[in-house]
């Protein structure tokens, strides 16, 4: 027997429509790339993203077609968000920081009909045109007067002349709350990118769940900056949960340097903030050189990559910033877990606060998480036992695009991480390493990563990788490679005493090798593919 | 095109599912009807619940059947919520305070087919048990020592012999979202009570939103206890939210008296609680006359009727509680509007801000208001036009039960509440009045409630109704019935002159009535109807 409530679908389109009606005043704030601060609000926003609906369905947009964004964060970028998805297209985000040969395979593999792109990438397209094989319209992000010259693209559109032939009536349409709202492909280290193709639902009930207190706890109170760039995951999904309970929302735009972010924190008044630890580290050294506080800032989320424990400690000490560490996957919308403690640990000392808040966070409501051994047996959650991660739930893709059968999608919902991980009787998830990475020493799992960390803690060593190479007993042992620090001498007697108590005997390295420099992607990781093919029988 | 998202349906299930995989050793305590305090958890429970379900199963039920309760607010009645909600039949609550045929009459509506009751209730279902068409069977709600005999029901059945003849190995299972989780009837002044059937979808939903930071705040931190009973719109939701969140829940039972309801916020460190306003007033009366304090509470919610100021000053000043001021119906599963104040009244002065308080609070996203004329035409938000409120959102009823054409709702989605009100530009909705006893004198709008709050101001009033009579010239002018305080003489002129410059010129009533008693119904509302059955020719 069905139930007799409202069955209205949930749809993009009415979170901005909701922010309009009631936060209409509250301000959107970004800056641009010329350094320049653009100010406005949730009514006028609403409005241009009414009048970008109307141009998209006059240029011939249909339902389900895929309009793809090339920008930096900020307001056009928010409007494209929900002018594109609102319409029923999808809103395609690429990330411009990957390689050119990914971007064209990315464009052609989502068959985007147009591509609104920021000035400073054109050139970036330019040099890829003529690979590009669905593209039908370039529209570029400026005023009329900006409008940049192009020898190879004719007939580049400009995003406000556009905007200023239409006029803002207009009706969102009601569809299927399952339709693709938006897509954004992930790239790992190996193979082609992988496009998750996210919901109008799985963007709602994600936004719901973010807001709460034991999550991101956004209000209308809040001043909120997303520092992970829309093209990453729609920013976290923060552009979609401030909109929901009408925060005030900066978009940091392209300068993400310390002085930069800085700046947008004191001026905007920004309490609460997302991004990589990697943005952190260069906020605080300008924070370090110009002896500037973070006055306003009460909150930050870090995730991407794990938030190491001196990084939280100097929010705490230095900024009386409170980190909050998460983790998710762009395959997750993308939030997986949060660390927020619970009332157990309220009389923890600092330290056993700071231990617990280094690992990756508890799942919340609607997200599940297990972890396999090698046969895919349930480990148990005991904080210790450690092995492949899976997540499900109403946020987390079913597939990618254009992949018929993924092999990291299970048929009852379970999505495979690539992570490897330990889960502890509260929940707690840590991440001990990559899949991929880990090393299996008869039949034991080895987690490289923890061997690294240990590694770099060592003065004289600058960068550490840990890969698993062939063994005749063992099948796979470790083999230590590093990077000395600068103007040091270091020996492998002197690298393994220092590890000796640190890890079990059976992890220490089978042997350590010196090079000049690791290799790395171009997100910065270590390409420890390339590692494994030239050392792989380096013990045999 | 459809996303590529996990499409799992949003059930009941995976509340406590959830919790108990993550929260397992939160307590669950409630005080029983003999005073005495039981104690459990969320593994435990959700281990009973799922015994429940399989005993429900034996028994026959099926998905779809409706299981009735008629229970005061305890832990036996929070498993019935998974036990029966989890299978997929519908867990109808029962408000045992309302009048003998009126159960009757929502029993066979509903078609209940087993009831489960506390043992203070046999003596009301015996008084009706010859009119019951439906029920199979009646199971009461205690341990086989408890059991009580009766000369009128055969085969009463014990819940914990039940259950000790069930294991916990079960799977809750999967179906629609939309599928009917519970039940629950409305009454009003007049007429039949009418069934909400609330759906898994609508709940979870309801559930999400209600634990934001600008609704309940919910998080595992708090402790959370619901004084709204669970036979009043789900106890305002709140056993599902403090599920979702991992909260720590006490759930009071049927001693709602100020000693009861103090003694267990201080004993289990309650910090957050939701109640109508009588139940204060009896607090406020024990903490006066016992000298406590409520340390322990941050927080309590007050709705089901309106909230007045000076219990707000009560609780801040006193005992540095807030409250929050809601608005819902069990129609609206109950969130309709939160009074949680905005930026820009951070700078309000104490008065502003208990002048806002009064208000019933703002749509939170999901929640659609408007208000109407006589026309039906839509009237300004701007805190002054006030109108019939309508309600619209994803856990708003679109039907009652067993009512082909409800005429309160409209075919796109609006349910249209009974309530006058005015929502000013941020949303902030006030409401002034029920639809059915709003005066429409010439045309214009006459608040009733308006003007009793005016006239209780008076020390010499102890109740007053406010009615709207037929008159020639107007067609209808305000009436205004009064009871006076005790041992006081209060004349017509003085009362008219107290009144005079607080209202306008043309909304002075024509004439007052004295009397002994204003008639009541069973849930302490004026009975306006019998008023103006008897007046409405007074002024002719």
């Amino acid at each position: 027997m069905l139930g007799l409530m409202s069955d209205q679908p949930l749809l993009i389109s009415s979170l901005i429509e909701h922010a309009d009606r009631y936060h209409g005043k509250t301000e959107i704030v970004c800056r641009l790339s010329n350094g320049n601060i653009e100010r406005t609000n949730y009514n006028s926003t609403h409005k241009r993203s009414k009048k970008l609906a109307k141009a998209l369905l006059k240029k011939g947009v249909k339902k389900g077609d895929v309009i793809a964004t090339m920008a930096w964060s900020h307001t056009r970028h928010y409007e494209l968000y929900y002018g594109i998805s609102g319409l029923g297209a999808v809103c395609h985000t690429i990330n411009p920081r990957l390689f050119s040969e990914q971007i064209s395979f990315i464009i052609n593999d989502a068959k985007d009909k147009i591509l609104f792109i920021d000035i400073e990438f054109l050139s970036i397209v330019e040099s890829l045109y003529d690979q590009l094989t669905s593209l039908e319209s370039i529209i570029i992000l400026c005023q009329n007067s900006e409008m940049p010259k192009s020898n190879i693209i004719n007939n580049l559109l400009c995003y406000e002349d556009l905007l200023e032939e239409q006029d803002s009536s207009f009706n969102w349409p009601i569809f299927d709350e399952r339709t693709a709202s938006s897509l954004c492909y992930t790239s790992g280290t190996t193979g082609n990118p992988k496009g998750v193709l996210y919901t109008h639902r799985s963007t709602i009930i994600h936004s719901l769940a973010a807001a709460a207190p034991d999550l991101f706890s956004l209000s209308a109170k809040e001043v909120v900056m997303p520092i992970a760039p829309m093209f990453h995951a729609n920013a976290w999904g923060i552009p979609y949960v401030a909109t929901m309970v009408g925060a005030k929302l900066v978009l940091p735009g392209r300068l993400l340097d310390g002085k930069n972010i800085h700046d947008l924190i004191v001026r905007e008044n920004v309490s609460f903030t997302a991004a990589v630890p990697s943005v952190w580290l260069s906020l605080f050294e300008y924070l370090e050189l110009s002896k500037n506080k973070l006055e306003p800032l009460k909150r930050c989320v870090v995730g991407g990559s794990a938030c190491p424990r001196s990084m939280m400690e100097e929010f705490y000490y230095k900024y009386d910033v409170i980190v909050i560490h998460a983790w998710g996957m762009t395959e997750t919308s993308p939030l997986g877990t949060v660390n927020v403690q619970l009332p157990k640990h309220l009389n923890n000392n600092k330290k056993e606060k700071f231990n617990l808040a280094t690992k990756q966070g508890r799942p919340m409501y609607g997200i599940e998480l297990r972890i396999t051994d090698d046969k895919k047996h349930i480990l148990p959650h005991n904080g210790e036992s450690f092995g492949d991660l899976w997540v499900k739930g109403p946020w987390v893709c079913s597939g990618y695009i254009n992949i018929t059968n993924s092999e990291t999608h299970s048929k009852d919902g379970w999505f495979l991480t690539g992570d490897v991980a330990t889960i502890d009787e509260d929940g707690f998830m840590h991440i001990t390493d990559r899949s991929k990475d880990v090393i299996k020493s008869g039949g034991e799992w080895i987690s490289s990563i923890e061997i690294e960390n240990i590694a770099v803690g060592y003065e004289k060593i600058s960068e550490a990788a840990v890969i698993g190479v062939k063994h005749k007993k063992w099948a796979e042992r470790p083999l230590l490679i590093i990077v000395k620090a600068l103007e040091t001498e270091v020996t492998k007697e002197e690298i393994i005493a220092y590890m000796n108590n640190k890890i079990s005997k059976w992890w220490m390295p089978d042997d350590i090798i010196f090079i000049d420099e690791l290799p790395h992607t171009a997100t910065g990781k270590i390409r420890k593919k390339e590692l494994r093919d030239k050392y792989i029988n380096y013990l045999l």
